[in-house]
């Protein structure tokens, strides 16, 4: 028996007892004639007192153990004379009799605390050592009660956890597929899959009704920061239900999700259509946390002598709270900021709302303190604040000030994580135009119905289709996203079309799906949250990386383990293919 | 609303209730002035009742109904005047008002009843409807129980599920693996995981202390009947415990299934060393649900004068209860059966056991009554019974034996799957020796500790040494398996050694580990199970494809999505490989 306490147990009433203990040596103290070793474990730390007096060779010994030796400790449980009443075992000590080094160890390339020395790379190559730590693993935990919850909630209202498979087949449409050759079956290769979307749809077919499964999938994109070539989703799917049904249920494993690990009661989630969290906040994902919503100045700036507004589609600003005060430097900043490439804007007006009631723009030449007072009941602004004014086309500019209204709340720490402000982006379009392949595409996938109210834009206004698609947005990040699906083979034959894939190509990738519409496929819908992303936020963070044990760099690569690396002829061999 | 209730809900309790039910038309009887329909869901059956006197142009539309056809009915809760007690809806029926066909259906190309007229090809290809059958949902079902009884009892012991990668790499001791191209890192590979073995102890290494996964592995093997290439394990690690810690926690985890689950009450589970399992049972993996334990007759049935005995490494046999009476051809039959190649014996010899206490042999010639009274001592034959003795080489005779023991079991029905009969097998030997590559392999895998007992035999007779290693049976199928690891890198470097590795290559394919050794690694182990199996077994069932959603056949193809497929030049071409 290595233990018969953990390191994060003992306390007061524990005292005179006869313990053993195992873990690792967090520091030592050398006091001389006394060494106090700090043991700890997964769950928590305890105190290891040794004197010279009572023990001295084994106070030698305990002198000697170096950072994150493993050892095994006898000894009885004592009350401190000085008390930690920070943690839990603070109370007392273990006056050590026996003491057995289990393994050494050599000195960690970074420090085991919860403010490391370590920088992102060497904890990556040793993350071993990183989830030593106590915010590593606490992130861990909370992923963990997070996917325990989520499973427990949605079995308890009759869903099914049901595996699918993980071989599959590629399809073009959507982001890159990862593909595995198979051996048995020469030139022919598996995908892994971007989602189990259509499998969860045959379950549906099948007569399953509820279905969920936290299940990781795969997408061989180009990694942008803070995305992972596997990620892990909650995908859930279910039986005769209406848009409603489905944010009513997982509004409700949400709130329960929040309430429960968090300790925070969420009030009904407001409903947004997309159009309007584009007119109001110029983002699919508002946060709305905070206010500085978008608004529209068309009607009070155009024609009144500024050329730069008159020529443009759409004229809308922001009022940012309290920032009348600004310097001219301070000013120069944010046009510089909306000029980078990220953001790409040719400039930036501004108007000081003053604290008496006056105003004080960059275009006061073309503006009265009337016009302006115009702009400031449009962006709702107050006396102290900045009104900031873009304009261009329409769809950039709406983007452009929901980036710079993102940019003003985290300067001014409007984004606070401890807040949760989640609602559902409702009504999406059905369809986006793609430029480089000239083609419409399907915006969240090719299995979205359309609205039915819709449906006489389909031939001539395609791009005006509405779809039942609906995204759960939180703190200005999408955490879920789902739509009600095709369920009849007419539809999702014409939606091919419509997507430009031929009749044989649509055949040849979807045709078991739209076989299986043929024998009674019932109406369905679903979504699936981002099980790294809604862990992170609910964590008071938006890095996923840092909520997965093992995850790869922007590179795709796993620095730990030096993954991926070539492999033998023999194995290429074996799967007849070969390097180019 | 598609739906106020589901089909399996109403009651006598709901009558005079207006309802609304959605589902699929099981079957329909047209009695002329009456329609019954049978409407279908996961949760139940509900009788829809229609008449001409109530309402002619419903009563027509019923009647039009084709079997599967999904509809949506309103209607009031009636009692019904011939009661069916076997079901939970038999005391009512709907009075239908409104009918409204959501999709229509082919006629499926089988029938969707408990027992269907459809062969496994079909219903493979078809497996959304193959899955509308009650058998198969319930088989799911089942599996999704075991995993949220799996996860619920550990995470309450303080396990933690952690998500490891599924792209890692190519390591080639082992099975084959199956390989992704790296389109980022040209002409490099990831590997799916074959288990999560190194990352699992790197969690311990990282002090998580106690871990489990639900989780996909892969081994691209040839497929024997019943084997997968993707198959699902609950894998699990701890730290600071010896073998009995791990021992005693999975037999409650274990115990806690059959309970909950099958309502079964387990006794203490037998711990049995693997040379006695192989010497009373001929497997490693004993059904011990019967007995027919094999006894070994060297002492007694060599030198005496038969020389078919006499030359042989081990005579040995089994009593076969009740069988004496076997006819000469019932025993020609056993006769051709161990003759067969999968057995490849030369023959068996036999002896009844009369029931005056009388012998009957076929080797009367060599053997008194006495010499065959001996042999129904030490096989344990009573008056009765058959004893079947085999001979030839130790280890070669005993599997014959433990094969003829289960064929014997299985014809006399002894294999009742309602009974189960769990078992521990211990002290595995560390190698194997492997006769193609003249090497010794790894029996678990390179990472488990040798028994420090037997460290002295390592370097002169190392087929001899046993290790820390375990495996969970369970009616003669291995549902788990597992091991003390080792945690130090010097033992880790020796293993490899003699595992044939090359200093370079444990570097190259395991230095993270071994690195990770150095770095205070804690003593930990650990076991995995099979969940397919373990689930088929707690189903009363061997067949693990019956219990996977979407399996694949044995050529590793999903015949329903048709896949392995060819893929794109341009996608070889972005992954920097060609076909060969």
């Amino acid at each position: 028996m290595y233990r018969s306490h953990n390191c994060g147990e003992l306390n007061i009433s524990n005292v005179n007892q006869k313990v053993t203990l195992s873990g690792w040596v967090q520091k030592s103290r050398d006091l001389g004639a006394m060494t106090f070793v700090d043991l700890r474990d997964r769950y928590g730390i305890t105190q290891l007192a040794f004197s010279e007096e009572k023990n001295a060779e084994l106070n030698e010994a305990a002198q000697k153990l170096g950072r994150e030796f493993v050892i095994q400790i006898e000894g009885v449980v004592i009350e401190r004379s000085s008390k930690n009443k920070n943690i839990a075992t603070g109370e007392v000590e273990i006056e050590v009799s026996e003491l057995k080094i289990l393994n050494k160890s050599e000195l960690p390339p970074f420090t085991i605390e919860d403010k490391t020395d370590g920088g992102d790379d060497i904890r990556m190559k040793y993350r071993y050592l990183d989830i030593r730590r106590n915010p590593v693993r606490e992130n861990l935990m909370l992923r963990h009660k997070v996917s325990m919850e989520v499973r427990n909630y949605l079995s308890n209202i009759e869903f099914m956890e049901v595996e699918t498979p993980y071989l599959i087949k590629s399809t073009p449409e959507g982001a890159r597929d990862f593909i595995v050759p198979s051996r048995m079956n020469g030139g022919e290769f598996y995908a892994l899959p971007q989602s189990p979307q259509t499998f969860k749809q045959l379950l549906m077919v099948g007569g399953i009704d509820r279905y969920f499964q936290i299940v990781k999938c795969f997408r061989d994109e180009d990694l942008r920061a803070d995305r992972q070539p596997e990620f892990t989703q909650i995908d859930c799917e279910m039986s005769f239900v209406e848009q409603d049904d489905i944010l009513n249920i997982f509004e409700g494993l949400t709130r329960h999700l929040l309430k429960k690990i968090n300790d925070v009661e969420l009030k009904e989630f407001p409903r947004m259509e997309y159009a309007d969290a584009m007119r109001l906040y110029g983002s699919d994902k508002p946060d709305i946390r905070f206010g500085m919503e978008i608004g529209e100045l068309n009607d009070v700036a155009k024609n009144k002598g500024f050329k730069v507004f008159d020529e443009q589609e759409l004229v809308a600003g922001i009022a940012v709270p309290g920032c009348a005060s600004y310097t001219r430097k301070q000013l120069d900043k944010l046009i510089d900021w909306v000029k980078r490439p990220q953001i790409g804007a040719t400039g930036l007006i501004w108007a000081k709302h003053n604290t008496d009631g006056t105003f004080k723009s960059s275009v006061d030449k073309f503006y009265s303190q009337e016009d302006v007072a115009k702009w400031a009941e449009i962006t709702a602004s107050k006396p102290g604040d900045l009104i900031l004014v873009m304009a261009g086309g329409h769809d950039k500019t709406q983007k452009n000030l929901g980036d710079l209204r993102l940019h003003m709340a985290e300067t001014l720490g409007l984004r606070d994580p401890k807040v949760f402000a989640p609602l559902w982006v409702v009504d999406f379009p059905l369809l986006e135009w793609d430029e480089d392949s000239e083609r419409f595409h399907a915006m969240h996938h090719p299995f979205t119905s359309p609205k039915a109210e819709d449906m006489y834009l389909m031939e001539t206004d395609p791009g005006k289709v509405r779809a039942n698609a609906y995204d759960l947005v939180m703190n200005g990040n999408e955490i879920g996203g789902g739509s009600i699906r095709i369920h009849d083979k007419s539809t999702q034959e014409s939606m091919f079309t419509h997507l430009g894939f031929t009749k044989d190509q649509a055949k040849e990738q979807f045709g078991f799906l739209m076989d299986a519409f043929e024998f009674g496929a019932p109406p369905h819908g679903g979504i699936a949250f981002g099980l790294d992303r809604l862990v992170a936020i609910m964590g008071g963070q938006e890095i996923i990386r840092d909520f997965i044990a093992f995850p790869k760099n922007n590179s795709g690569r796993d620095v730990m383990i030096n993954s991926p690396a070539p492999v033998s002829a023999e194995q290429l061999n074996d799967l007849s293919i070969k390097l180019k």
